[in-house]
């Protein structure tokens, strides 16, 4: 396979989406077209779904299938229409994942965060990436064994003579970045309440919360996931933590941040967080822990510092509960 | 006063400081520069201080004496390294009030979050705004009576035609912005715990949280109090509430809120939040509540919609203890 190609066409892709989105959002502010855009709401307040996101992942879609036609695609839009929340990634053929609009709800509210996400993934892993923030006019790109690049010019992570290591009291140092996600019901001991205690335990003072405070160096939340791991990628986030998206939300961001030197694996911690397995990601398990790309210290590998810093955030987190809905 | 002539000063000079801390920056990435900056611990591991930092003051505070010799200079780290933590902005001279560096852990880490900020204050009260977010070549400015502009071309707030009204059920439908800030001291009932009650009161479904639970439509934490502010004034976050920042985190923003038509006051709750003074913010009270511009509804003007969602806010939040040291 072509994947050079495939590449080129990828980016130009997530380029001419970028630029549908930024032109919608800029007829609300120029006065040529709604002032304020009409949506539909989906699943509750805060998924709200604009006629832009259905029309971009329409020009998407098509645009592949001209190319491509044998490809299978699966975008955002399509798959919440259908009725199956199965996981629908085929673990060999060549396959287009893509979310058209991330943060939806900073588009509607024009915070500048958010982005078209594109992937092609290959054998079930994501190879090529490509995420365009056109408000940020920043884009990020990777293809497997040809580096991850920010604006094409710009290699991922930004800071890389060295690519600084781990800090050696991880999580403290970090800038931790997590989401507060869509699920806000208020039920004991529920996603939200878990994902509460995980955020104060990774930012309370060291020998805080029953030894577990971690005292990161700040926590952000930018209401995308694909904006989290691009960010991850470029070594701006040391961690992502997050439950609850989707493989069209973080399958570009994966290829990147793999790309730059990034760890990702799963969010819930196994039995003995300092023992356990560190699995592979699972694209469509919708629990994920990312680390940025990192170099060697003196005492350690840059995988080494990862995996510590994985052990780490699993010693403060709890186990979040996202399973896919009738799988 | 020629007001005129010192907003092209402020805005001039705050192009130049942002591009001094773009290409202190980029000399890291680009490899000329060192790889990991070094940076000085202040107050706690997370309040770090650049060489940077200090020198992009020292370049404002030079250029504003020389032009302005007869002006009062408040700058963070000139002030920080003084003894007193007296609020020193005087009742009636021209004043001003600068951070060289707002979102000094972003900017450690590369994320593009951190800006410079000035503020032109005249009568205690900021008249003209300056932020400036280089790596985002985002640039916000005001004058009073002039308007509130993103890159001397767009109006603030971003929709205007009309300006959208507050959500008939806010918080609900708004965008919440806050910081998790640099007191994380686990105390029970301290400010660490009493934010994040706030915050968990403003995200949880309605009806959850005994009767507090705001279902906001997204909750976001950049790590910079100023930035937070610009984007209110754009109209991109609803409501930003915060403790703990200092005058020269909000002194520009203020300033571009206002003239856009935002709302300020005080984070924490009167009494009776549903019938107590909404007081005019106290610039050094580094207790925070902003509201973005507004218009009107079919039932309510913009003010009036404002003072609602203050007053919706009040109902969930907790009252935070941030006192000036010695003060």
């Amino acid at each position: 396979m072509e994947l050079d190609g495939i590449y080129a066409f990828a980016v130009q892709l997530g380029k001419d989406a970028g630029k549908l989105l930024i032109d919608a959002a800029q007829s609300r502010f120029n006065g040529n077209g709604e002032s304020t855009q009409s949506f539909a709401e989906k699943d509750s307040a805060v998924d709200i779904v604009t006629k832009t996101d259905e029309d971009v992942e329409a020009f998407i879609k098509t645009s592949i299938a001209q190319k491509y036609p044998d490809h299978v695609f699966i975008g955002e839009e399509t798959y919440s229409k259908g009725s199956s929340r199965a996981y629908l990634i085929p673990p060999t053929a060549p396959t287009w994942c893509v979310d058209p609009l991330d943060g939806t709800v900073n588009y509607t509210h024009l915070f500048p965060m958010f982005c078209v996400s594109i992937a092609f993934i290959v054998g079930g892993r994501p190879a090529i990436g490509v995420i365009y923030a056109p408000f940020l006019r920043q884009l990020f790109t990777s293809c497997r064994g040809r580096g991850a690049w920010l604006n094409e010019t710009q290699r991922l992570p930004l800071v890389r003579n060295p690519v600084p290591p781990m800090p050696a009291n991880a999580p403290g140092g970090c800038v931790f970045s997590c989401e507060w996600g869509k699920d806000r019901r208020d039920v004991p001991d529920g996603n939200l309440a878990r994902k509460v205690d995980s955020f104060l335990n990774m930012a309370a003072e060291v020998g805080g919360r029953g030894g577990k405070g971690g005292m990161v160096h700040g926590v952000r939340s930018l209401g995308s996931a694909t904006m989290d791991l691009a960010y991850t990628a470029m070594g701006a986030f040391d961690i992502w933590w997050e439950g609850g998206c989707w493989e069209w939300d973080v399958a570009a961001g994966i290829a990147i941040l793999q790309e730059a030197g990034g760890l990702i694996t799963t969010a819930n911690p196994p039995r003995d967080p300092l023992t356990g397995d560190i699995p592979e990601v699972g694209l469509g398990s919708r629990l994920y822990l990312a680390i940025r790309p990192a170099g060697a210290s003196d005492t350690e590998s840059g995988r080494e510092g990862q995996e510590r810093t994985v052990r780490e955030v699993w010693r403060r987190v709890r186990e979040l509960d996202y399973t896919r809905p009738g799988a």
